[in-house]
């Protein structure tokens, strides 16, 4: 029975949509913004991109760029990437304009496809994107741009349409890269059915599920929660951007039963003066991610919502599975050890293995931190363009996550330290590298160190130490802004503290470790 | 990452044994008999079993075959297979000692592991099983059998131990046979695997389910529901044998999660005088299967236990998967559409495909009946010993169920008729063919013909029409205590007609339609 199992490696994300098209035609795929779509609805749709795009000669594993908030025609354009065989890049809708054209251009996107709120920016980039051959724009949009929907209405599907295949890659998602560029990370078919269905397995996902996706879907994070309702059927209720009062709403209009949050969400949602007018009942999880919740509002919440919570860590390129922290792992009144599991990672998620290893990779024993490596059928691909960094991230099969961690004896596992340097910023990853490039580009800024400072709200906030050259002068406020036109809104600096020098490690790099006391202890003195 | 997709190849069944005793270590993996093994206990058990095997020279894909009621034995045998690499082959203990003597031969197990309660009847094989090197007793055995106990006792599990791989059969599971022999059906890892994801997926389990297993392990209904609990990291609560108020007991005792039953057991239980007595709130999921269950039992089973039921629809060679009505899908109170499919057996499972097809294998027309076939990963890897049996039932790459049913719109398959000829009884697959044979093994049969009718407690019993040779004569006890000697108590004929001559086709069958006509009309004319 090879052949029966050369059928099944066969099998692509694609299928889902259509599988749901058959199976619940009359069921709702995705409520947005008032609009209700079917399954039905939904796979002709993405049918009808896949065949406009290769209708405009777009080729198998083009990629294909989108620049929007959370909508219905965002998840048409991962469906034409999951059943015809394109590669969506997802741009953050947040970066400045010349982190768009980095993207935008590393990708090598030959399409975007854009909201009309974001025509002004796209129209300001066009000169540096020659490779862009066709823009799509969703709602009342410029005249270079053809009309999505005009594009869907005229194109004809039908046979022989183009068909993705289990070796292909399928989202090209950018994250924060360490060495002050964003870094594509390309995840492929086989691994995005393995995520969809650890996340069915792991949240108990059934085709009458709903999920409230809030989450930026140019995330790995909110595309991973959507894919566990695609394998399974479920319906997908969309917001375009996160208010508290909104998602209440929502959650009792809809009978949601399922929410992915950053922790910071959580405690915005437990502090609405308005919660308790709604119902909230029809809740069965709430997925949060990228950090522990803090056992001061996790107790909040499950007063609030009931047992329901659940974590799962991970990061793009780990596609994004690695360890989940399960619903009844959440254990508030229990044996001290149980309690304790509370400010872990959990455990590693069905099909994937987890190792905590030292300088040389041999694993650590029980109870001493190292690096957390991770293996599994969703790791990336590759790192796009990049060959060196791949085998750098990937060497002897296992992805080098780059968090320190440590295990307990059932395999809990507890993070340490996060990503050297990188700072976590509700719930976005800041490379300090990168904002120390851009802090760089002031013709004032001789050194610039950046690090993460603890932040009630926001987790922690970003902090710049800078040093001026001999006789230049600037302002805090100058040089945020400066920024500002380098790099996203949020990973701007919060604070600036000028020096008259950076405390250097023996290999001239600056000592981070040093410069966050130095910060500490300033703090404290005041 | 071609090299990755590989290392996900290589997952085996057994890797979950491992992972349970890696992550879940404390917790109880089989609870029976008033023993609780932990999962660290369990994996250990079955490690020793594995090398006490590979220390007799049992060999990689040689058949250890076991005999024994539900016990936790019974798991670690099969776990054996599972991670060590043999092919467990199931014995049904209601068989009769030819049977028995059939599948032991048949699949040339050179190991038998039995429960003492079966040593006489293995004491009669014996001679008839020269292949058979090593036999282990569960339980006090006689002097020829090794004590299982001891043989665990003194194993030294260690590297190198022998593994299974991924390409490996595993379960060599004996079903009634349409050509009066029982046929072996050998299931594969990687199906396995396929197998237990499914019941994870449509059954929601979580690490902290616990599933009452009373359905017979040597069937595949109730390995298959085990497995889930395996890859999931559950509690596997056994039962020997069914007893209503024992189930209803060990519910309340065992906090029981999740329950297989036949829909005669469901009967059972419902009309079991003590039923209130019990706290059943525990229950989250029974899953019936083999048969659609009659609405009105299906009413007064959700007004005891709530709408927590499911349906699979499936036999030994599809894995069993193939179709499932789920939870939601138990539509008492809705539109009749949703209601009638009460009586459908659900949809197409995750990963599997479903067609319904007319003689020549092309697809009927929605609404049309035809022939159903299954195609998935779970499927077996072939018949056992018949290679013409394998190519036929699977032929095109889909398996042949002989079942007819017709899809509606909404892709809920309705089986219309059982496998030609089969009976269900009480759960059990009785083929006509096999009791005809008994029969005619009878001095006096000239000729017999069996079919199945209605029956208020089993679903279907065993109606045998009889004709005498010229001048003999034989009672209908002598004829049923006849079959007796040679096929299972359950396959034995309920009822006996002598008549003058059967009808037959035009290619000198019996016409079993024109059989059943004329037994319906005898019965009203009654």
């Amino acid at each position: 029975m090879g052949a029966l199992r050369e059928r099944e490696a066969r099998v692509i994300v694609g299928d889902a949509i259509e599988r749901n098209a058959r199976l619940y035609p009359r069921e709702p795929a995705v409520i947005s913004g008032g609009r209700r779509i079917t399954h039905a609805v939904f796979a002709e749709r993405v049918r009808r991109l896949v065949q406009a795009l290769h209708d405009r000669g777009v080729a198998h594993q083009a990629r294909v760029a989108i620049l929007a908030q959370n909508c219905g025609e965002y998840l048409e354009v991962y469906g034409a990437g999951e059943l015809g065989g394109f590669i969506v890049a997802t741009v953050n809708y947040r970066l400045a304009p010349p982190e768009m054209a980095f993207v935008l251009g590393d990708s090598g996107a030959t399409v975007l496809v854009f909201e009309a709120a974001y025509a002004a920016v796209v129209a300001q980039l066009r000169p540096q994107l020659p490779q862009i051959r066709h823009y799509l724009c969703v709602g009342d949009g410029p005249g270079w741009a053809e009309p999505y929907e005009t594009v869907l209405a005229e194109a004809e599907p039908g046979p022989p349409a183009p068909r993705a295949s289990a070796d292909d890659g399928v989202y090209l998602i950018y994250t924060s890269g360490s060495t002050g560029r964003p870094k594509g990370v390309l995840l492929g078919q086989t691994g995005a059915i393995a995520t969809a269905r650890i996340v069915c397995e792991d949240e108990s996902l059934q085709q009458d599920d709903r999920l409230l996706l809030v989450m930026p879907l140019y995330h790995v994070g909110a595309k991973c929660a959507q894919l566990g309702q695609l394998w399974r059927g479920g319906t997908i209720v969309i917001l375009p951007a996160f208010d508290p009062e909104t998602v209440l709403a929502t959650i009792e209009r809809e009978r949601v039963t399922t929410i992915l949050l950053a922790p910071v969400m959580v405690r915005a949602i437990v502090e609405c003066p308005t919660l308790g007018r709604f119902d909230v009942s029809s809740l069965r999880t709430i997925v949060y991610s990228a950090a522990p919740m803090p056992e001061r509002l996790l107790r909040r919440a499950v007063a609030v919502f009931g047992p329901i919570f659940m974590q799962h860590y991970g990061m793009t390129e780990s596609g994004p599975m690695g360890t989940s922290l399960l619903r009844h792992q959440h254990v508030l009144d229990g044996s001290p050890e149980k309690v304790r599991r509370l400010s872990s990672a959990g455990q590693v998620s069905p099909t994937y293995q987890v190792r905590v290893v030292d300088e040389h990779d041999a694993d650590c024993p029980q109870g001493v931190p190292g690096e957390v490596l991770l293996r599994g059928p969703g790791l990336m691909l590759r790192y796009w363009n990049d060959p060196d960094a791949t085998a750098e991230a990937m060497r002897g099969g296992w992805l080098h996550t780059g968090d320190v961690g440590v295990l307990d004896d059932e395999q809990f596992l507890f993070l340490v330290d996060r990503k050297k340097d990188l700072i976590v910023s509700g719930g976005e990853n800041i490379y300090p590298r990168e904002v120390e490039v851009a802090l760089q580009l002031h013709t004032s800024v001789l050194e610039a160190a950046v690090i993460g400072v603890p932040d009630e709200r926001w987790g922690e906030s970003v902090k710049a130490i800078v040093v001026l050259r001999d006789g230049a002068a600037a302002t805090v406020d100058e040089l945020i802004a400066h920024t500002r036109r380098h790099i996203a809104g949020y990973k701007k600096p919060r604070s600036i503290e000028f020096t008259e020098s950076l405390p250097k490690l023996p290999n001239g790099k600056v000592d981070k470790t040093k410069l966050r006391e130095a910060v500490t202890a300033t703090a404290v003195a005041r």
